[in-house]
């Protein structure tokens, strides 16, 4: 079997359960049954776009896992880097996701305790993995969950760049599985190895500590932790509904800021994964252009600005797609209202 | 069984059948199933919000008149004097609702003839009924269904009075039920009797044949027949989908007016029920703070505004959302995007 | 436009709401929206087959009355004899019905009181309606519905029967709507006009207190009353999901009984209509072989049994669909398992 | 059988494949299942307003084109011009069509290659078919499927033409089956054959060459052709859920051009056929009035804009809806927010 | 709040996932989701038939635990005695479940470890809670769970037990959460406590290590223990979708065994919870009748049965079906093949 | 990319559209979108028993093939081989399938003409295929399509068989697609490359004119063509919903017969690829056991069995599975109900 990957990323795959429509968790019959987590969400974007990724994480032995495994081979990931659980206590995390609708947000209920991921082996996995991939991609999840992923997720990062890989990490905060003070100085032990850097505005003030602009903010993560790419996405959020989009990516090298006009108005079906699909816009322009961070923003920004009008975590759109977009956002002239 | 409630109402209760989405009533295969009634929505609301209410109604005794009963129970609402009828000639209320989308409107057919509410008897209920609830809810509805439902109506609201419960009473003036004048003259003769008078500013006008600023209209009901609370809402609608919502409250007592920014770009889902989550927002604002109408004001138009996002006639927030969206409407500094 | 028929029918169309497979009328979120009625389902039966039916019905001028209508073209029946009650209290009958699983019954709970239908009205029709069809059908429910509607049926089958038309007659007893004794004299009093009668055997007995073999009591109507055709079908419940399905017919003018080897272990999906889609195949059988009660007995007894099959009270077959069943019902040899 | 129709459409009947909300072609397990098709999609408007049409086709003979037949007469169009492809190459007509929610456009993928309408034959039909409408309706699809069917869509427009019908044709320029080149060449030939002609502005002007005004462009193809009235939409696309709709027609006759006020900020939920919906309302307008093309206009972009909020191709107002909203489109006073 | 229940039973409430119809849990896109637990579907099936009952649980404080609580009650139990966690790792159980068809077994996946049933505290419960009720009933599966589930159900028996309340007690044996020797010793610890008695034949002899027939075993747990009651159902297994059920009950004080023909071809629509309401008509055929055996065993019979044919855990046949469906069992006359 | 796989399949994948339950292709409003075609039923099934194949085929280059290839990633299938048509007239083959329930048989309409399989170009894949898999297994329906798929489909057995694969032909004989006689010559044309060879009673009689008991007219084809695996299913046809399945083995090198006793009662679901599932059963024993007849018959017929049970074209089984329905098979002791 081939180990030839564009991409690989580390990361917890969870059941998402969505009651449809506008319907809330504590009434009706329906539960939507899909799968998702962050890591996934950027793998299955960066396939969608063309290039070969997988995942590694680890599910239950069961039909639940079973189905987790059919759904990464179906979103064009290889399943080769799963392991699997057969104790008795093997268990797949779940979040209940609704959707919101003003002034009622979208609310997110987790379920993801004493999960099959916390006994993810490093064992299991022969050294020869960690040279398999041009980029390796995890986040602050992963070290959020307990110390057991904690250190094997240190671990593959080094293990992962002592080979040559790029290092791709995005900070995904999340209050609810850790301090702000605990993650800063995990994720700064971690920064050295790190050459993409995926960090709110409200991160970088919130948890980092920083101050001033978001650009010098960005510079100067760049600069203390000799960082290639820093990238920062900007959402402005109408109502749940209506959001706009865009971002500004830092190139180190040539010591550059670029952006360009967000995506406005944009029609939000749901906006889970919109932020991974954004990282995996980015990923993919790096990687098929020589890390040209320009195409990387606008790729970034289109996957990311359509990905809202995808149900589901994950992105679905195909590179045709994705350029068609970017095209119709660039153009100032007449736009066709339909794709035949 | 206890007979302590905070809220007794009276009313019908209907079984909606509506088409999915955008569909229409007259073409598809499928109705939703559920339960409304102006008069159960606002006492499931105010359960919802924590306190102990029931409604006073008749039921078929067949496997319809089962389902409502089990939905009124769902909904939190005490099924303790329901009554039911087994004549042959015994029917629930039906209503078909149909969505919206500028320029169609929502529309609504009632098949609401000959039901068993038609039957509801004073003779059914203990004496010890009248004096088991802190107030006492009913609508216009019920004075215009026939003669003897008004006739009931007007005794259940004199024999409540009597044991010292606060009067409650909606217009909700529906022009295919009576005439203007008709529910002019006899909503004239129970207004003596009521404490919290909740009218719309064009039914003051149209029905009322008042004159002048919604401000004095309320205040002159409340003088006229010496009324503790008058509440009126406003709202704008923009188009089936967005609307505004706010209300003004009158307090007697303290000759004051009260109101605040309204809840603007609503996200309208289901808009049938917001006017009823509202009252059931003031009222249980009233019940909890001893008669604040500034709290019932800010629990009435975040209750309202909320329930326009639900799917169906009833409400379906807990004090703690109502609570979350009133922090977030007052907040002038960040707001988080989604509740984890 | 054409007045001529092959087959009118008289009757009420009813909405029916059922619940979706095994779930019941007391529970869950959906019903299934599907239009039914004895004489509805004949005519479709009829159509089906491939002659030329229409319906003689009173709608509400509503979207629920648009609804019937679409629906009865869509069925292949002619909606030009449907009148429309435009009055406030204008309503459409419902039935709502629920599956059964031994040892539950399929159950039904009617709500048909006061409806349009009630409002049927002879002057709305032109007299060249009662010259328009070679047969007219309907059934006992017609009589047993109402004063009004039973004193128009009756003349209208003396309008039809004066012009040539060959009466059609289905007893379809409901006790919930009248005695076997109301029954038997009304039935009696129009038993002199009818050509093709349909009566079970229990109806035989019990309302019409008629003794002895079945055979013995369909010639008793048939010399009484000078009927042509008496058909009597004969079912075998096993359990609420199969059936066995046959008949007799009885030719006066031969003298004659038909029967054949009843359809055994039919997978019975919805039992309604069964009886009035083998009506419909008796009537096409007469219809299409000038009067062959050999061929009326084979298509009825394919059609009723394939009716079984079908989801709603309408049946689905076209000519092609029974003649295979016949066939293969009649071949003791090869039987391919699947039509490609 | 009558002859005698308002408008006789000639056009291909194509089954439409979607999935629910904002699914995408490429995942789930839905399809919801509908009938759509220009020249279908005109005759059931104008038979929803109360005129009586139907449509000639060519359908395969097997269940596709039996649910086809089926639909046809649900939206009250009638199926006496069907015919029927009974060969083993028979196939039916499919497009996938899946919504679009800004940045991502709705999309179509068509697989109408080798359809039944190409074997449509005029053979087929009796003379009689010419003279038994007042208007005859087609497009450019016709034209620009094939050889046969452009040769035979001629030849009716011609028949018809004898023996005095109205012509209505609308351009509806499909890039994908045809080049501008060849839709000119082909549309000048039968355009002296035209009364009533509906084309866009922009296929004035890229298909046709022509330059300058709306209006200008509007009357020269009146003036050359000698058309009596031309009709030409204008939508302004906001985001595929929220349109602009208007138009602008021009009568020969009394050389006047009628506009009115556009619909603004339409909310669309299936935009699809809102095109043929607005001839619909122009067709029913003219036919209805005696060629009053303000009237026209008025129906006309009152049919067009709801056609908008309604699931699937085929419009479903009747006519009291349509001047309902009409009214509420002229009317600059109070507007109720709900039809009961 | 009245404290005077029929019955009480103390449980853990799990969600319920299943796949529609015959989908697999690892394949589709859909849950049902639904509420289940042994001792909840025998408090729902006694209420249901007409008695006051309640359940003793723990749930998570979160939108899940007001979802279980909502269905609590439209099945008719008390949500007097729910307590709620608000721990961070509060959690809900869940199992899923996808129906069989031969050769394809039913399958569970349980997901029940560190639930908040865990965390049940006798302190959070008044004393008056155990006089409140006539019959306190548990199975094994909380004497399974772990440590601290098993020493407070010990405890609750004996308190009830003090103030005079009748002790029923199920084994439900599960070998995934203990073994059979665990399950002896503590069951024979609480044996003593225990007036009504439910165990299998095979759970009799594989756990308790009895031998002989089955009645001689029932009488030697009511001698050996001094059980008023003790029943053993008997399910014969043809295919996932047809079974045979009946039973046997022991009556101590008559020394007498009850049976009668078991229930043949049942149509099994979900297997799941007939057990339980087995156990809830033999119970309320005790509470009804002054502890008449013979009807208890009609009861459980006609409950166990019929509730083969309900999707979902819970049972729900009212008072009246149940005695329909005895009727129908002891009949040996006519029988109607439908309720209306 | 890795060439070595267990089995290689080459066909035609079909979109497969189906409505729910007992509903009819010509009525309702959905259809269930799925996956269909002989050989990579085959190619699913052997992957879900743990061992890797891949399929060839061609599918057109929009969303259709890409919703296509994405399911075969989801059934474990590898998409290596997958080539796709981007031209104009590029299309998927479709086939809508509708359940029988007795005495309507299941049905299937083909619309499978002209589409991109047509294409399939032996100059697409690299010479290296044909050394990558131990089984190249193929059906009679790639050889009657057409001239192309039948030359190409030959030309491939060829040079797999060169390469020292084994191959495995499926006569799957379809009357709709070419002539009995047309399907001998040719077939007879490729048997003697053909390893394992599976093929019907009915077929040998009718097809390839042989005579007497099924096991010599196995043993001729292995004579005549140096076949060294013979299989023939059995399957009797109760009703649509009740089958019994078993087969037959003739190991040529043991000149031994195997059969067991069949599969008798089994609920069918849904029968489709139940005969590819077999296959895919029958070869997964071959590869696991160094061509063990007797345990490639267990497999077979056990794999066979259960994917009637199992909605859409494909089988769901997992290896663990299939061993416990053999074990249970062949069990004749005590057997559990449930697997939990």
């Amino acid at each position: 079997m081939s180990k030839d990957f564009d991409l690989l990323t580390l990361g917890e795959i969870l059941l998402r359960l969505s009651p449809p429509d506008n319907e809330r968790i504590d009434r009706g019959d329906l539960f939507y049954k899909q799968v998702g987590g962050a890591e996934l969400n950027v793998a299955s974007g960066v396939s969608l776009l063309g290039l070969r990724t997988g995942i590694i994480s680890k599910l239950p032995q069961n039909s639940l896992g079973r189905y987790v495994k059919n759904r990464v081979r179906f979103f064009g990931v290889s399943d080769d880097y799963l392991t699997y659980d057969a104790a008795d206590d093997q268990r797949l995390g779940i979040y209940y996701y609704e959707n919101g609708a003003y002034p009622r947000k979208p609310s997110v209920v987790y379920d993801r305790d004493y999960t099959s991921i916390h006994k993810i082996n490093l064992n299991d996995y022969d050294a020869s993995l960690f040279s398999s991939a041009r980029i390796f991609h995890t986040t602050g999840i992963m070290l959020a969950l307990g110390e057991h992923t904690r250190a094997t997720t240190i671990e593959m990062i080094k293990r992962f760049k002592e080979r040559g890989t790029l290092i791709s990490f995005d900070v995904n905060f999340r209050g609810n599985l850790w301090t702000g003070e605990e993650a800063r100085k995990t994720i700064e032990e971690i920064l050295p190895f790190v050459d993409i850097f995926f960090c709110s505005e409200d991160t970088a003030k919130l948890t980092f500590k920083k101050n001033g602009a978001l650009t010098d903010m960005m510079k100067e993560f760049s600069d203390e932790y000799n960082i290639s790419v820093v990238a920062s996405t900007q959402r402005i959020v109408h109502s749940p509904k209506i959001h706009d989009f865009g971002s500004v990516i830092y190139d180190a090298e040539k010591d550059y800021y670029y952006t360009e006009d967000p995506y406005k108005s944009i029609d939000v079906v749901d906006r889970i994964g919109s932020g991974d699909a954004y990282i995996s816009g980015v990923l993919y322009g790096l990687l098929s252009t020589n890390m040209d961070c320009e195409k990387a923003l606008q790729y970034g920004n289109a996957t990311g600005s359509v990905k809202n009008t995808i149900p589901g975590d994950m992105p679905s759109s195909t590179l045709d797609e994705i350029e068609r977009i970017i095209k119709e956002h660039q153009n100032t002239g007449i736009k066709l209202e339909m794709d035949r």
